[in-house]
């Protein structure tokens, strides 16, 4: 765990959340890329080191619009990088926390990622994030 | 807004949710900190650049308690490192962003902070803050 990759947050539009996270930051969304697979439309933000990735449901059946329809936009997860993905899965498996996904799976921005089960880590979606070389 | 100084999340106990980020995060809580004006304990753990904020409610009208018995266990906020609060404070609230403090109030780990309302930041509780020279 390196540092904090980004902090994924979903909102109802990245256009509207897109400007106003502008502002907030002082920085200009720099990408925006659909994830088909998650059904969801984000929008980048650095920061530093660090990046804010909003999230917009691009389907109603999508894990971004049930969170929505359940909680209201917010901070959906965290997203630590990591160096090698298949060890730190295999440490944190080991240890007990709950993984979403058995296998590394393509995320936004150039990465390989896994998901950790909020029900193991204080009811924080945790994120782990590789980038892809 | 330098980086993401830490994200802070909401838990029942520091003692048990400490020993879980100790193994996620692979590192120790390397400092505990009780915040009175805030009725709040705190711990720290060390991503890299970035802070890991445990914060159990230590009296029962708290913000984190209230937090807590509305949604449970989470994420409560981003903080933001700033280089000059004040400054800052100004060009969001010019902006449009409703502030939490008129001033800068000390927070935990030797910071000045200030938070934005998370209705005009999509849901997202937001803290400003700057270290103490």
């Amino acid at each position: 765990m390196r540092k904090v990759e980004h902090i994924g947050i979903a909102v109802n539009s990245i256009a509207d959340a897109g400007k106003i996270y502008e502002v907030l930051l002082n920085t200009l969304v720099y990408k925006i890329e659909d994830v088909e697979s998650e059904g969801v439309k984000t929008a980048f933000l650095q920061s530093g080191p660090n990046k804010i990735e909003l999230l917009e449901s691009a389907s109603p059946g999508s894990p971004i619009a049930k969170f929505i329809e359940k909680r209201g936009e917010g901070i959906h997860h965290i997203a630590f990088d990591v160096e090698d993905i298949e060890a730190e899965m295999a440490r944190l498996k080991a240890a007990g926390f709950v993984l979403l996904n058995d296998k590394p799976k393509p995320g936004a921005d150039n990465k390989l990622v896994c998901f950790v089960h909020p029900k193991s880590t204080n009811g924080v979606l945790i994120e782990l994030c590789q980038g892809i070389k």
